[in-house]
């Protein structure tokens, strides 16, 4: 009776597990997200038949719900969301009223590097920035031990905070966010086009999938990047400076004691890591003159989201927040 | 004895005044910042001078110094300075040596902020965004009502964020920060490259400094903006433009209850932030699924700074902190 599931949403992937109160996941299955132009019910659904494969009745005291999307402080609607279907859905109370135990939603960002500070890399500080490079970027600041929502509870958005003037279209409607120069989404795109263009340059990236640029994904650019590939390493080089400088950005706005960076793209490890710590060291504002945060590499993986819901939804039952 | 002297050293002037514990300003004075090829030790002279002409020996408690630059968490040493020649200067030391009572250092947007706060526009808001603009672009960030300080004291040099990739050249050392875009800097620039390039557009300008571009300043384009001068009007709406496109970032970034601009160029006011907050509007990520917050102008203009820095040293020293 001291367990909780834990659901991340995220633009391609349902991630959920069984979470106890030190971070271990004891069960754990992996769905595919509906569709974004699919009803927000489909995801609910999805959400509910997760839980369902997880739980036996009597041992679930609740769930946490991590959601790629802006949710209100109050850790029950979701306003908006770039990569789903999701406008000002009351998430908790629908899945409230489906499973019968109580339920939190939370941004899958915030989630994140609340299991980073609890159970991973963050475990130790206490102002932290964490970037979650998955399909786009995800943000949360920790602020004295705690993540940071703003008045409305949809602060950390930084994937959509503008780089670049009249740049290119982002999902959530603007030009120019961040998360169109740094993510998932843009080492896919930058490789299919270099597949596509029939480039000399993308000989291996093209053999890999057998001259089919549309089955080129993140993790086979990165595999082709880890055994050498120099296309595929220069694009995780883009990938890592545009995040580095961004970094710098919010490094001059934040002063965080430490940068945690999470998600798909952060499997690269160095490759990412690395150009992203060298922008980062030759942007930041007043260097030379100021402590530079590290760099350091999310330990919990892809299951961070769930996990992170999990203890939230956890904390806020024994402070009966929830 | 209940009387803190405040004094905020910017990039061109040096304001002082006598504050007691409701923001009240009871003697004031401005003198010119040394140039800045000056040595540290001139600008000390300079504060010193200040506290020296508003002190009466008996009756002042400590000194409050709002500096344009970054200020380590401690309050006591300038760690480096875009606009003047610090850098890590002890400069806390070195006054309460020279002037015998209690001094705290502080950044002048984090004082600006708390005067905003405590006795301005920002009264009765608890998560605020507040930004100066003046020579550049000063920042601070009120969190459940304290000024936000970062890991090492340095959050809040939102003007430092890059918003131009390569863009111009700041004088932090970087290319593309913020307020070379929008700043009082920017303007001065824009209409004296105006009157040197001879254009049409800029006879009005042109007649005010008779014929001198030189002596153009930002107080002179804001007066013959309101006098209706296109070209002004044309550049301040420039200068707006960009300061809401650095506010939607901003705002997807912290999700404030409320922004608050001061500095010299908002007295430009509703030239300068009705393109402000339509910017904002048009580039904040989720607009229609989230509040909007108001973008006001603050209340206590350029005394904002060294009123703050006097009550926050005033807190300091009641709470036993200095």
């Amino acid at each position: 009776m001291n367990r909780v599931v834990g659901v991340d949403i995220g633009g391609t992937k349902v991630l959920a597990g069984v979470v106890d109160a030190e971070g271990n996941v004891s069960a754990r299955l992996r769905l595919d997200t509906p569709h974004r132009s699919k009803q927000a019910a489909v995801v609910e659904d999805t959400i509910v038949a997760a839980v369902g494969h997880l739980r036996n009745d009597d041992d679930i005291r609740g769930v946490g719900v991590a959601a790629a999307g802006f949710v209100d402080v109050a850790g029950s609607t979701v306003m908006f969301s770039p990569h789903l279907s999701w406008r000002d859905e009351p998430l908790k109370a629908a899945l409230e009223q489906r499973l019968g135990i109580p339920v939190l939603v939370d941004n899958d960002a915030n989630t994140t590097a609340w299991a980073e500070l609890r159970f991973g890399a963050g475990r130790g500080y206490q102002q932290m920035l964490c970037i979650t490079l998955g399909t786009g970027i995800g943000g949360a600041l920790v602020i004295d031990g705690r993540v940071f929502r703003g008045a409305n509870g949809m602060a950390g958005e930084f994937g959509h905070m503008q780089v670049v003037p009249d740049g290119r279209r982002c999902e959530c409607g603007n030009r120019g966010c961040w998360e169109q120069y740094s993510s998932g989404n843009v080492l896919v795109r930058e490789a299919r086009e270099l597949v596509e263009a029939q480039s000399p340059a993308a000989f291996q990236l093209r053999e890999l999938v057998d001259g089919d640029a549309s089955r080129l994904t993140g993790p086979i650019v990165t595999e082709a990047a880890r055994a050498g590939d120099p296309s595929a390493i220069e694009m995780l080089r883009e990938i890592g400076d545009w995040l580095g400088t961004g970094l710098a950005s919010l490094t001059a706005a934040f002063d965080p004691e430490v940068i945690i960076i999470g998600g798909g793209v952060s499997d690269a490890d160095d490759l990412l890591l690395d150009p992203a710590r060298e922008a980062l060291r030759r942007k930041l504002t007043g260097r030379g003159f100021r402590p530079e945060p590290p760099v350091l590499k999310a330990e919990l993986g892809p299951d961070a989201g769930f996990i992170g819901a999990a203890d939230l939804a956890r904390q806020a039952l024994e402070d009966g927040r929830l």
